[in-house]
């Protein structure tokens, strides 16, 4: 009896691990969501409530790596379960900075607010941002699901991001070239798709975490020939 | 006599993972040093073997993240010893994104080779990364002499790197002003010096791995603080 109790804990802690992560996960897409829907209204409250959010992001990151000390030290874990621990610690990190990209695009968003906007660039920057929403939705799924073929379709969904990346950026080189007018105000937008861009980035690994877990490699293999 | 025998061999194991973290951090200052070399002097030669050399270094990565998942599967670690184990994951991983900045920055020394070079901004860049060398010199030092008072002397000298980089900010956007024909190649510089700035926000994270291995608190609270 004790041995069962003992065990019903241990796996009640893992799964509050598991949901610790989805939480995150889920602040961290509304963060975004948030600092992009600021940006494109320029709408500079709403950009103050993301850089405040950005705190308790980093104490939920606190939280995991805690848990995550204490289930190792108190239950000495084994196979999965460890990986399970050992990649929480990863993806928190990763979603620890997804958070910052966030806040540096809310940043950015209130130091713009005071000058005029190039409409243009708007709805790039939503187009490029919906899927980063959508690959942060999926690997969460992926994640709560131990789903590998769904973490291997969030990676490859990485090339659009990177492909708007990178026509985004020739249309903000040519707005500078027009008029060097635009020059500063294209700066921050210029690190305001390259945010997006590290975000897409940051997703990967955490598909990359959920094949780990699965499977026990610690890297996807493909990835690693693609480089 | 047994029990003697596989302490020694836990010490060892220990001792190895540390090495591994040492020779990663080496690794990654001499990529960052070349990285800036063939940036400033303009040489592809370097710039392609610093990017070559990043392969290598995740590599590195993997195997800190295979022993660290050993040594906590077969040796079930307490205390300080667990904290060391879970700090090295964290520290290879910053790590490993300082040697993709390194990189970065070869890469777009590459692309700026073929145009011509606004010579005035080397030495800036030169003295910014001069101060981010002794920042990696000193930690990788803290972490192995685990020596918190050093720690914190790295955390305070990222300051000095971020000023400097709103210096050359500014430097870069004059001359952008100045001469349109400038705009795409000062965009490198950009990117560049902001590659310089990350490699100091993850020696400060580094830093702040070494006080948690020491007092066994996750983050510098003072840190928090100033956020």
């Amino acid at each position: 009896m004790p041995h069962t109790h003992i065990m019903t804990a241990y796996d009640d802690e893992l799964e509050s691990l598991d949901q610790l992560i989805i939480n995150m996960g889920t602040q961290v897409n509304s963060m975004f969501n948030n600092a992009v829907t600021s940006f494109v209204t320029s709408d500079t409250t709403l950009a103050s409530g993301v850089i405040a959010e950005d705190r308790s992001l980093n104490q939920s990151e606190r939280h995991v790596d805690e848990l995550a000390a204490r289930l190792i030290a108190l239950r000495q874990p084994m196979a999965a379960d460890l990986r399970t621990i050992l990649a929480s610690i990863r993806i928190s990190n990763d979603l620890e900075r997804m958070g910052d990209h966030a806040k540096n695009i809310a940043k950015r968003t209130k130091t713009l607010a005071k000058r005029p906007n190039i409409s243009a660039i708007g709805s790039s920057v939503t187009r490029m941002s919906l899927i980063v929403e959508e690959m942060i939705t999926e690997v969460l799924n992926a994640y709560q699901h131990r789903d590998v073929d769904r973490a291997l379709n969030v990676m490859k969904r990485d090339d659009e991001v990177d492909q708007l990346h990178v026509a985004l950026f020739r249309e903000l080189l040519t707005y500078m070239l027009e008029d060097p007018a635009n020059i500063s105000e294209c700066i921050h937008f210029l690190f305001i798709t390259k945010n997006i861009e590290r975000m897409g980035d940051h997703v990967t690994n955490i598909a990359e975490q959920v094949c780990y877990v699965v499977e026990g490699k610690l890297f996807d293999e493909k990835r690693l020939l693609d480089e």
